[in-house]
């Protein structure tokens, strides 16, 4: 009786396509697992320093979560979710540092072999005028995913950047 | 059938007190709700610049959150608990930014009018040798709640620095 309502929980939350193999942007994530937040991140060495630092908030869904910590493997059906938030500062009582303020959207990672040579694949839901997008394409392998490959530390994801997927937390 | 596995998952992570009333430390938090993230925030106005920023994740307990959004009120035995770790930088390929590193502990905030006067508490988890206690006593009210109760724009709660709380997201 208990294992019924976590199937549909874990299927829920699965990746879910358009006919022509986009992708529709992922929906109550806010309530998936956190793993970690980022400001101002980069891996370009030669960037100018960003004037206008974002946060990051990384998600993935429950069931991968849990076959993770179990296995130390993201299983097939791995959904991140990177949620764009611009850096706010000196509002209301606060004097320095800086907190989270508008939400900009989203950016997935998703595994899933059946559908991606390279098993991973990148998809970004903010439209350039700013707008969410309801399905995309994914990005060309060399956009995110060649870089992922080469330096994230298990199966294209950097688990090095965030204490709740790493080995020894 | 559908509501009873609804009910013990809340009463889980209700508060747990020993025999002399302190609050045990939350456990399984990383599974809650997070409601956002800040990296290096203080309230004093006069404090010099942190050499040393900390970034903080906050996590709301599920039937809380629920009730919250629904509501618009924070119910009896709404936990938050704030995980405070250290801002790595310039690690693997990072050029920029800060990730998280170092887990240092746990501060929880606590609404239980059944044991406290003013209905919120707030708890430090993390002694001064480092190490996590596994129950203490809430601080004096002048210490936290004071200025809670005073800036904070919900209910003793600071919903201006989380977009998740905050009624227009």
């Amino acid at each position: 009786m208990l294992l019924a309502p976590l199937a549909v929980f874990a299927e829920e939350h699965g990746p879910r396509y358009t006919g022509d193999n986009e992708l529709m942007r992922p929906e109550g994530y806010r309530e998936w697992v956190f793993i970690g937040a980022t400001l101002g991140m980069s891996y370009e060495p030669n960037e100018a320093r960003r004037k206008d630092p974002k946060f990051h908030n990384l998600y993935i869904n429950p069931a991968s979560y849990h076959e993770y910590k179990k296995t130390g493997l993201f299983p097939e059906r791995t959904i991140f979710v990177m949620e764009v938030l611009t850096a706010g500062s000196h509002s209301s009582i606060n004097k320095q540092g800086n907190f989270q303020d508008r939400v900009l959207g989203i950016e997935v990672a998703l595994k899933d072999s059946s559908r991606f040579k390279e098993s991973w694949a990148y998809f970004n839901f903010i439209r350039d005028d700013g707008s969410a997008a309801d399905s995309v394409k994914a990005f060309p392998k060399e956009r995110c995913w060649a870089c992922h490959n080469e330096h994230a530390e298990t199966d294209n994801v950097f688990t090095q950047f965030y204490p709740v997927l790493r080995r020894d937390p």
